[in-house]
């Protein structure tokens, strides 16, 4: 499915949001893939955010999948709205294991008040490479004339 | 429901875990309450664990109520079992804006290999106090046996 | 948590509403209380709706709690506007026998545009009484000026 | 991915245990294609199955989803095996309006005892053809040896 961008510089926009979202500096992601509808971001493995058994901790490739999610929606949103993730249900396939994770997001269907989005969540170097750790789908909502929130 | 622990000793087996998840510790999370089924960890607020707007990212939200439910669960599992999250639906209802948070896991219904459980995500300082931000449904499972994993 | 109705005649809606419903009496479902935010629907069991262990299908368990969350987001929506269910998320606690059921939904969290809904079923007749065999969490929408759809 | 079936005679099974799903010959529902780790399941439209406004209802479309994912879980489980859906998530993405419709079940992930499983749902004769109205993320349990739960 091909998905128009209704905001030509939609891609300096997305880039922009991120740079304010202090949790990905924090984490070191980088946003390295922005698209009509789809986006990716990287993350390098990092002690300091597992769980338990030394995996990252479910919570953790969340984040990141809500991202890639929520910019992906907003890649496709007017100028001047914001996002806002409504809800999401994520599977957690197997243990997320690694020295680098790719997770993407992807439109489903993008409304006009709501878009739904896909997440997936995959370990770089992995054994076998690019396989599935975690999956998400979710509803993002485009806002407008919210006080002080825009994208 | 009254929740009968398998395992006696079940609040210093909980803690221990916690205290083996690091991400709590570079959260500065606290475990403020182990109960049979029902676990509560508190959060500070942090400007680096924030999205564009300036709110907790959902994802940090979602970490705080996954560990939360997550030991709800251990907290009735056998000695020797380890707990793993299988899925986790969350619902965003307003913006996580407040200075102190409060995440509580409870368990719905504990079965022989996996349990039902529900989270909630509060503000301790909020107008009004303690409103709901976030709530999950999720399914944790018991695993034994497996190569290195105990709680 | 009081809800108030920004419609008074709120009731008199989601019968009507309720009695457009095929499905409802295909399945003869009865709507059993109707307040602010709040919903009951009825249902008996009918072998015509089981799986292959002769239980209710988790389809049906959903098409109960569906119409009980639909119509507890409709009772608080504005003259004039539709409901249409965004997402649910189901999770199966135990399988559905019995001969009475009764499926609650209730509202969460009334927005502008979306609602945060939860339901439950459960069998009325059943050992132990009323104990609960399914839960939802869902999100409803209400749409306004689109072609056709009132509520 | 390759799945492959751990009981050659799987087919036969999920046929066998199709019909005994009464719903589905209450619903004229018909299994068109079983595959390892695959099933469709076609459905005619139906006015009886309706909600409000006269689409199918999307307690209905998630019938049709469990039984095809549910299904594509058991192809790929062990003989003497039932199976039980855990839980599932479903984000309705247009309504249901078409005069026949295909339900597709997909195995994401097959573990030891769990199974992620996906789902789509499609109107047959649309516009645009095969558009997609509703997908479904989910889980299913192998469970073996409880009192009378065969497939």
């Amino acid at each position: 499915m091909t998905q128009v961008p209704r905001d030509p510089d939609f891609e300096r926009r997305v880039r922009a949001s991120f740079d304010r979202q202090a949790v990905m500096a924090t984490f070191r992601a980088r946003l390295v893939r922005v698209g009509p509808g789809e986006v990716d971001i990287e993350l390098p493995f990092r002690a300091e955010l597992t769980q338990q058994h030394g995996f990252l901790h479910a919570g953790i490739v969340t984040t990141l999948m809500d991202s890639a999610c929520g910019y992906a929606a907003l890649s496709l949103m007017e100028p001047g709205a914001a996002v806002l993730s409504v809800e999401f249900k994520v599977n957690l396939l197997a243990p997320a294991r690694g020295s680098r994770f790719l997770a993407s997001g992807r439109v489903v269907r993008a409304g006009r008040t709501v878009a739904v989005v896909s997440g997936e969540f995959r370990a770089v170097e992995a054994e076998p490479p690019g396989s599935l750790l975690a999956m998400m789908t979710g509803t993002m909502m485009s806002v407008r004339d919210r006080a002080g929130l825009v994208d």
